[in-house]
């Protein structure tokens, strides 16, 4: 295993992606506040550059490569913003970037993705594991692999959103952050830990893919099937052995949130903050909100992930009013 | 007619708001900037309390009542997001509020401005006149109107948008902004010419209803039936005596955005941008786009000027793609 990022990983990637990445806005919204009893800073990431917090991690990742790897170029495999995030900081810095995606990858991602000048490789995902054909790629080009969550510059590069959250609006008594494979939670735990000594800071999976709460019960990386949940970017199967190391160490706990509570915040987020943020990206608030966690007169932060969801799909989640309903939103602040 | 307000006006809001309004954050999109060949900047009042820049206006208005006037009240007439900053504004000043609304009003409309304390006068829109109730309902209890867009205090504040912006991003070359009754547009422009006095200033007013545009064509204010259009913040029959005054004398031109261009813009600052834009907050992006007016190589600033829209029918418009689609959206930045 590589050695842990340690927050001075952090503050460097910082400095390395600063000018390039957006220093994202914090939002507030009154009637969260009320709903929670609490103070709640919203960090959007879903304004970042290519629409999720991965740009900062792929970014700091690319930009520590040397002269032989930037002129043989990185490869990523991923279907969703870890390809785009790698594709356009490869852009920006110059570097040739190969992108393995499967077959049947929404069109949309695909466009952006050869938008932002990658080549892509598609690959069968019944029949194929992109993994190998990643590392195989790597090998026969020369090309070096970003895997996306298990690699401490990534790591490093996806704790600056709290960093700056925590610049900007002071120290927090809670942390919430949406988990799937654990490079968003980690990188935030190293940056709250040194930044917020006493801030907890919350992982939130999806309900239909807790196996980072199960590995935390049990004390090691539990692999599960696919999770099916809406929450497209934390189907992950298990943590990566640095990411699991990190939440194990300074994680307060790992909370779940259902599918229900996902369209419900991405409805409050649209409705009272007029922000587009993808199911995903609502783990976090949906968490806060339904774990079960006192934060009653606290100060809490909620990283908001991403925005990078098909239009139709998200006009249907819109729609589609779910059962646990209004009542909750009429006493507008 | 009162006195013209002057940039002191705005700079004397801008203190009285302080603390009160968002300093609401200025987006950047490489993709418009590509589509458009200039520099956007955008200032983001979806984001603004109660959902519109209006707050801005409102809350300075009534920041300048005196003691017998806080005391006895405020009256609005609107079904809007002038009924509803009105009611924010009172309530956090400690002033009651009446609010005239027409029956068929939206229930979430009326659920929120009541949720901010007004108390909400219920008219017949297609046998009553709402300016007479209002004006009847003032001088009955002694309460002071605040009409939505003519009056000093009321454009004052909605120039401290400019304002922020222009403190924030430098001069700038271009401004769009959204118009109806022309009460940002006026503010706009007093703040433009005092911080940035080469900038040109751009009303955008809905194709169906260019009240504005003709107005400033003949010399005088045009008064028009209530344009059909999906803009419902900018269905103004007419400009206001002091917004015709400051937007002859300060503003270039007035162009204007058919609704179809609002639906574009609508979806791309869903898909593009990550935010909720209502129709009428999308005037001023759509006129940028597609009035004609040369912006390559140009600093361009874009009020963003509300969100406010009923979920469902936001997610109408989101899922009905236009005619004039894809094609310009495939190349992202």
């Amino acid at each position: 295993m590589q050695a842990l990022p340690t927050y001075d990983d952090v503050a460097a990637a910082a400095r390395r992606i600063e000018g390039h990445a957006h220093r994202t806005p914090v939002l507030r919204s009154r009637t969260a506040d009320a709903l929670l009893g609490a103070e709640l800073f919203f960090k959007c990431e879903n304004l970042q550059r290519s629409g999720a917090f991965k740009f900062r991690g792929a970014y700091n990742a690319l930009a520590r490569f040397d002269a032989g790897q930037r002129r043989a170029g990185v490869v990523a495999f991923s279907s969703g913003n870890h390809a785009q995030a790698i594709a356009l900081a490869a852009r920006l810095q110059g570097i040739p970037a190969a992108i393995v995606m499967p077959h049947d990858a929404p069109a949309a991602k695909v466009a952006a993705t050869r938008g932002y000048g990658a080549e892509i490789i598609v690959y069968d995902r019944y029949t194929e594991d992109r993994e190998v054909i990643a590392v195989h790629l790597a090998r026969e080009r020369g090309m070096t692999l970003v895997p996306p969550y298990d690699h401490a510059d990534v790591i490093a590069g996806q704790g600056t959103a709290t960093q700056e959250l925590i610049e900007e609006v002071g120290p927090l008594d809670d942390l919430f952050v949406c988990l799937g494979g654990g490079g968003l939670t980690s990188g935030a735990a190293l940056a709250a830990r040194a930044l917020a000594p006493g801030c907890r800071v919350h992982g939130v999976e999806p309900e239909a893919g807790n196996d980072a709460q199960q590995s935390l019960a049990r004390g090691e990386i539990v692999h599960i099937a696919t999770p099916q949940t809406i929450a497209d970017g934390a189907q992950t199967q298990h943590l990566g052995a640095l990411t699991f190391a990190i939440i194990r160490r300074d994680v307060a706990d790992i909370v779940t949130a259902s599918d229900d509570q996902l369209v419900e915040a991405m409805r409050f987020f649209a409705e009272r903050m007029k922000i587009v943020v993808e199911p995903t990206g609502c783990l976090a608030f949906a968490g806060a909100r339904h774990a079960g966690i006192d934060l009653v007169g606290r100060r809490v932060g909620i990283i908001v992930s991403g925005g990078n969801i098909d239009l139709a799909r998200y006009a249907a989640l819109l729609a589609a009013e779910p059962a646990a309903k209004r009542a909750s939103l009429e006493s507008p602040l």
